[in-house]
């Protein structure tokens, strides 16, 4: 890990599970940001229609080293 | 959401997976409840079995409306 | 349950699901451990590689039985 | 307060504060439940509408007398 | 333990101490509940008359399952 | 603020709203103690009668610097 | 809700409410966000003159939608 | 209750359960406080000599309200 | 206290009370392990059978001191 | 440890480190309290000005003991 | 501090102390942010090679005043 | 981080410091382990003696990998 690190957090939503969620949020944030280190879960969630989870949602904690200059 | 909602807590199982035992949960509300707007997962749990998890078991509060009149 | 149980936390871990790592962690324990009552999930975290997870990880809390003599 | 009580969850809304929030909640649950003894706020949060807040909600355990015969 | 179970929240009062007032709520809510498998204690207060505790409390999370059709 | 200070926990009550039972607690503390620097709200709750809230109370950790000789 | 949310964590305040203050802190968000989709409390706190509070201050973690391409 | 109560943390002992070391607690209290309210348990612990518990802990806050003038 | 010590997490059962169920996670504890300095109550919960509890859990953190060489 | 004990809130600060914050807090509290037997550290915040930090802070719980009569 | 603050999460590292790392923390934010008002420790963890700690990394929640216009 | 690791809880003591007390730990637990990831602090205390704190003790919580075979 670097010496710093600034944490974000995302929230992902797949309609399979979770940890699809978690992976959702990690690719968003990759998007933009470089050298994640790894994502805490923070809380789980999901959205319902009728009698059933139609999304699942995750709320992740996501670390990213800092180059320090 | 309606102006009103009222939250239960059910806890959901699936020998599949945690987001699984969530969506059982649901279905079960499901069959009482009209309205139903969300659930938030509270803790996770397994059954155990000789030497693997048997049974995913997710605790989820769920979310419903409640007609005012 | 016995009358006198132990907890011990272990971390498992699976390119898969938070599900398959509670399993994993439950299957290392199982190989000392006998008498198994149970698994809670106590936190869950994600490797992350690039700009995806490569690992997911729960933290479990198992309980399993003590003979008392 | 009665020997035994029960404790319902609901979410109150208002577009006013997160006080107005809670007693429409307790006015709702009211309207069903006989003895209610107290309302604890176990959350708050609130719906947003563009650049401001349209609604704000709060969450109370509603503790509420039950005749034991 | 059913596949899917529902949680109550009771609070229990006794006299004597806070295993008496889980159990006083554990009978209350067995005389309408059918299927509890175990109760959570979520907190413990008391209530004071002068100078000692003249009524212990035991909030409890119930689980009961539900007969799934 | 001081170099040490002292946290004491006051609840206070009004009929009108949150806001106006963590003055309430305020105003209280500040007629013993001097140099308060600030409140941080603990909980809140509110007191019933009949069908609507009649008070609400706010408990507050109030922090006050202690001047050192 | 978007697919994925971003999380920001910002404080409001006002001389006249908790529910104010954290109305604040959602205006102040959107002048440089878009698609914000609600406010979550997660604390709240006083700012404290004299004998009574100044400042009401409610800490938020505010989601909005991020569009995915 | 009145409009104004103050909370003081006492940790109370007993050699029987954590129910008296609670009513110690509260007894102690009462010496030199009026108008105690109630008590909310906090935590237990216990102190051990050899192999058992000779001291059980029950640390409670505990509210007595305050006089307005 | 020794310079070192280790935390183990035990539940202990009883017919009778959660303190005697934390008595019973001690005397098991103390067969293996000398040095026990105290214990910590993380939770209590309740075997149910029928109408009653049958059995007090009360989970416990033991800390027993390491000696240094 | 006496039969009963008092805990109060302070918090500590210093240039130094959140250690030496602890000390202060426990060297204030000793002016005015006998039979001190421990401290725990409650949270930890710091003071900055401009790029760095000038006072760490460590808010402790502190126990002493009340002699019985 | 300002009507309006926000609030980022940092992780500092250090090969010295706790306290030396949350600084870590509050440099690195300020080479980008202005108007730091002060630092939350969230979590505290350490990086081990062989037998001792060979980096202690400090979170912290930096929170910033934002000018309004 | 191996596939499996196990979580064990130690307490670490230093006259000096919070972050020698974790490396104390750290070390106590490399003398009968190996492959030690990494710690996270539990929760900080302090030994009090007179009007000081003689011993600053830090609870980890120390992860090491298992070797799968």
């Amino acid at each position: 890990m670097a010496d710093v690190a600034k944490v974000v957090t995302i929230i992902g939503s797949s309609p399979e599970s979770f940890a699809k969620a978690a992976d959702v949020a990690v690719k968003e944030a990759a998007k933009t940001l470089r050298g994640i280190t790894g994502a805490d879960v923070v809380s789980m969630s999901a959205e319902v229609d009728g009698d059933r989870i139609t999304m699942y949602r995750t709320t992740v904690n996501i670390a990213f080293g800092i180059e320090r200059s």
